[in-house]
């Protein structure tokens, strides 16, 4: 068997097992706390970021685990599974059926297998890298189909006025760039709407939904993006940071844009007149 | 038995249709089309929105129906049932859960009976003026909860900076105002984001998770936020113009602000900065 299949067997097992823990969670309330930026963080994202140190530990002793909510081993290993446990947390924590787990296994910086997961829906997307992106739909709910047929993702190849073409674009609060004005430019010519969750928009736009995502977060955000990273570009699409430069997926980030690649010029050059590079 | 028991049982049974209607073609592709501003409609808002003549037509043979997608007996009574089929369309178009059914009881202009279904959570919230809003969960799913508690709704009372507040907003593409300028103001105060759908943030203010909406539709958008207007007012919130002032619910709007009240002359002066009454 080859390392790759191994490594893709145990990013979707793992889609799994958040996939129960979120499902247990769901519908209670006071699960909710919130971090030092404000953003919210429930027990089922701690739940599943710790789940996972576990299960890394076990089956790849030296590899090293960069989940949003907790770390081991980073900076110790070459090999880092990249991990948020809950993107859309707020949506989650309102019981707005949203939410995804995102999982990449990052090496030397670079995201090799990237798995995306919605547990409410059931669809389970994944990629390696130079092998495709796929779709399996009723992914773990065997009783519902017993033999998933998976499907080959692929961009769409809109531009930004095609008719019927979206846009989607994420904020964070905390972020350090202020894309406002840069949207108010693109706004007219797409249409830029917000879906309440980064990871799943990306997943649109492997699957041909939208055009493309603009993702303004930085510190520690390189766990949101890093499965959509391969996903996405898998699928035909392109991921740089927002200045259109590639970046590493084991640390932070300076924002992504996530597009079908035939916008993704159009849009940085947009953001170029709108937002630098900060300097730190 | 006092007539509005009546309306407001006739409203719910909607809901419970159109819910049907929903689930059938949710799974379906190919089931849209685009409207001349570009918006998505599906067979299936279309199919609720006859359905809902058809009913009208039935139970209430005098009154007039304001769907989104189609009128009926429009400007020749005072009693005008005012529906948005399905809001979060695009949402609902690309297989995310969070569509929902918006249906209004409008009597000379103002919103008396008003009722807002999700239905993949299947919670129904309703209100009847001067009689409280209320959240019944589990509503149609009697299997699931056979005698359903409904909780009384009422709004947050957190300020802008209130730490763990939230805000929304929803836009769309072919509103006449322009709101980024003043997201950008209020960015600052606040987390401003979106979920997908009008409606359903609507609800969400009059469940206390989020302060406030600021919903720029005009043209026949009366019909996304008749329902929330009695249902986050009956809630304890405020439901304006975007420029402070009352209008009716059976015509074209000029936006909405819908608040938990506390927030609404704040938000009012920013946008008053922004954003001016279009001449026509």
């Amino acid at each position: 068997m080859h390392e790759y299949t191994q490594y893709l067997g145990f990013a979707k097992s793992m889609a799994a097992r958040a996939s129960k823990i979120m499902q247990k969670y769901y519908d209670r309330s006071d699960i909710t706390s919130y971090k030092d930026d404000e953003s919210i963080v429930t027990i089922a994202d701690q739940a599943i970021n710790k789940d996972l140190i576990n299960q890394v530990r076990r089956a790849f002793p030296g590899h090293a685990v960069d989940g949003e909510e907790e770390q081991f081993g980073k900076g110790k290993s070459r090999f880092v599974w990249v991990c948020d446990p809950i993107d859309g947390t707020f949506m989650y924590a309102h019981h707005i059926p949203v939410a995804t787990f995102s999982l990449a296994l990052v090496i030397d910086g670079a995201p090799t297998i990237g798995v995306i997961y919605e547990p409410f829906a059931d669809n389970l997307y994944y990629a390696v890298k130079d092998k495709g992106a796929y779709l399996r739909e009723h992914a773990f709910l065997q009783e519902i189909n017993p033999r998933p047929k998976d499907k080959k993702l692929s961009v769409n190849d809109y531009r930004l006025d095609s008719r019927g073409s979206e846009g989607d674009f994420y904020m964070w609060p905390s972020a350090e760039y202020n894309l406002w004005p840069a949207l108010e430019e693109l706004g007219h010519k797409s249409y830029f709407g917000s879906i309440g969750g980064a990871v799943r928009a990306c997943a649109c736009v492997a699957g041909g939904d939208f055009n493309a995502v603009i993702f303004p977060g930085t510190k520690h955000k390189n766990c949101d993006v890093a499965a959509a990273k391969v996903i996405v570009e898998e699928a035909g699409g392109k991921v740089t940071d927002l200045f259109g430069h590639e970046q590493r997926y084991d640390r932070d980030i300076k924002g992504a844009l996530i597009t079908n690649g035939v916008v993704h010029d159009e849009i940085l050059k947009v953001l170029a007149k709108h937002i630098s590079s900060p300097k730190k």
